[in-house]
């Protein structure tokens, strides 16, 4: 297949599933979540096209759309070379166009869209290269990697010369790691025991399945009450075995105090970390519920909406994450994500990325396999969220085995939605977006 | 005039104006604003009509508008009476609606537009009392004054009692204030002589033209160069005289050491405060770059792109602001400045509004003077920024006398944009960009 040399166009959709239906991701900040994607498509001049994601949920995806369309013009007719030669220095100019950067900067809806363009970038560059996302990234050199980082607010915390120091470290021993991870695949955990709106009954009986299916990881969503949540902890304590992990998840939900009071009740079920006990911007919050928590062996883990490397910088320096969770889409794409990968290391803290949603599986994996083999070089206390929902309809699957992920195979990085599944559900006009609305089953916006 | 009870329709216009032309706002990060508003208007079942405005920078208002467009089926047919007899329950209802936060939550392009929406509802409430904004809060009780307030978050640093003990502490002397604020107007300082894209020649003429008409306080943009910035400090000090204060502002050009090294060679020429130092997300660093300018007696100025009240909290918890400097639409409108008006004073930090752009002179005002009848009760250390363009425009211009904000007297909060410049600058269909593209001034999105 020819080398691309440009793009060619760039398109964005609003593709919506009624995950709301299921009540599959429902939490106690999110009751109806109708899982989404801003979905770009960047043509070439070549036979290559490539897809970035981000993850959002229902109308909301509609904004992300716009901000997409806003950078389109930045992109179109732009050389290849322009942007791989010094991705880094690329990504800043994207993050920092004069009349966008106001929005936010480097936060909320614009971030989402530069995430969703990223990605395609490096999904193009990966095809390009004929390997999966992580495999290009375990293959680059150290230099050529953090070339790709923008080390801008950073000075204080992770030079590129510390960050380049990390990689050279770690270059040994790389093949072996490499081999382990094709042979044993990565550590995961599943959320999909745990939804909020799932009974007593349906929790135990997916706990179940999933131990025969050989997990050993199991997140719940706790947060709406306190009684509930001890009880249902308690069953799947009942249900899992001794050695097994069990995590939760507040989504945001308590005040500092109110965090850890609620945590205190729970503290019989062998807690490893409380998720997001607060508002994501309280760092200072955060800290004192991690310092308050530290007697009752659990730990504190957020980031699925730290906005930016530089909130992540705030987080590990006040020591009020113990469980590092990048986001695949939240954060500025890969670019931005090898920076948090490095700014961790370097702290010590594991980083256990956040997934589910839309694509996200399939994305982090390929994150966290190249945080292993080049940067963290271990999977000790280390896992990707599992959600098992969506999967049917992506082009590349993540594959699972006995509770760990498969390292993935195909060359790219954002492998794409199914075409019957961009005809169903873009939003208004899929077909089963048409049929539901005749239904009554969702009224159109 | 009839009494309102519901709303009746929202819309938004994105308006642009080409301040790129002039360089007018140019500074270290933005080289050519076009000064832009998300306006939002509200009808109401009466002859009552309410504006609301974000401030956006050119193409980026598309993307706020796409966001209120989003929010507008919560409000059409809303009665009013369920929003103003809790409105911090509906501020609440609309930061927190299930499919938008996962966007920010409460940051970015969502709290623009949430800003553009609850502007236009206290506009509302301010003209259905026939009050100016600032006169409707002064009136108001301290109970229902906090009742418009989301404390969620802030259990640990500000509760609903303690804002009422300091509103209510307040009482006594209010009359002798609202008198005093009548008859002086309240301290503003101008940007209008320092932008970073003025010549010196340019910058001594206007600042001597200023000191004429009763300036003693002026800001310059710093951050291009630190050879500029000493010379150009240098033709301010030598134009002002000995006790007139002068601040500078970077716009977040610098790493940490970088900002403190930079203002070490700028000492010589008493600066008050040096303003976004670094990246507004990074509190540690601010709080870095503070302790370091201590023996140089310059503070750190920070806010206008501080996203909500939990970061805020972070700031001032910190000590890394030494200067509020709120935003009248960054924040999610009144109800959320109200909660960092109070939040500052807790903390003994002075409020000094971000203004300039579109009407946000206009709108800041108002929350100044609230500030001072009721919450601080001094003017001391205290000012509000003016920049002088795009006055013209407005319904209900600023009135400035002697360097000093007037108390307005028309009812209402945002009073609005003239129907002339609506037509002119609405984008892209305005008169004035149609115009403009067809003599090559600027080429269409």
């Amino acid at each position: 297949m020819s080398r691309p040399t440009r793009i060619t166009s760039v398109t964005v959709k609003d593709i919506r599933f009624p995950t709301s239906l299921q009540k599959d991701g429902s939490d106690a900040m999110h009751k109806s979540p109708d899982y989404s994607a801003a979905y770009v498509t960047l043509t070439t001049d070549s036979d290559i096209t490539a897809y970035g994601t981000t993850f959002a949920n229902g109308k909301g995806t509609n904004i992300v759309c716009c901000a997409v369309e806003v950078f389109e013009k930045m992109l179109v007719g732009k050389q290849l070379s322009d942007i791989f030669d010094d991705f880094g220095n690329f990504w800043q100019s994207l993050v920092s166009e004069d009349q966008i950067r106001w929005l936010g900067p480097e936060k909320g809806v614009i971030h989402l869209a530069t995430a969703a363009i990223v990605n395609a970038l490096w999904d193009l560059w990966a095809k390009m290269e004929n390997k999966p996302l992580w495999k290009l990234l375990v293959d680059m050199e150290p230099e050529k990697l953090v070339s790709t980082i923008d080390f801008r607010y950073m000075a204080d915390t992770l030079t590129k010369e510390e960050a380049l120091e990390i990689l050279k470290k770690m270059q040994d021993g790389k093949k072996a790691r490499e081999e382990e991870l094709l042979a044993k695949g990565f550590p995961a955990y599943t959320t999909s025991c745990g939804w909020l709106g799932y009974s007593d009954e349906k929790i135990k009986k997916l706990a179940t399945e999933a131990m025969a299916a050989g997990w050993t990881r199991f997140k719940m969503k706790v947060g709406a009450d306190v009684k509930d949540d001890v009880r249902r902890a308690k069953i799947f304590r009942e249900t899992l075995e001794e050695d097994m992990l069990l995590m939760v998840d507040a989504n945001q939900k308590w005040e500092v105090q109110e965090a850890i009071d609620w945590m205190k009740q729970m503290a019989d079920y062998k807690i490893l970390w409380i998720e997001e006990p607060t508002n994501p911007d309280d760092v200072m919050g955060h800290a004192a519920i991690a310092e308050a928590l530290v007697p009752l062996g659990i730990g504190v883990a957020t980031g699925e909406m730290c906005q930016n490397r530089v909130m992540f910088k705030q987080f590990l320096k006040a020591k009020a994450m113990q469980y590092c969770q990048i986001d695949a889409c939240r954060l500025g794409g890969v670019n931005e994500v090898l920076a948090v990968i490095l700014l961790a290391a370097k702290y010590n803290v594991p980083v256990c990325p956040h997934a589910g949603g839309v694509a996200l599986c399939e994305l982090v994996q390929h994150l966290s396999m190249f945080d292993f083999v080049c940067v963290s070089g271990t999977m000790e206390n280390r896992m990707i969220e599992f959600a098992d929902h969506l999967h049917e309809h992506m082009l590349s699957p993540v594959v699972l085995k006995g509770g760990r992920y498969m390292a993935p195979k195909d060359p790219g990085y954002v492998v794409g939605i199914k075409e019957k599944a961009l005809a169903d559900f873009v939003y208004p006009e899929g077909a089963e977006w048409q049929r539901m609305f005749k239904e009554g089953l969702f009224q159109q916006e």
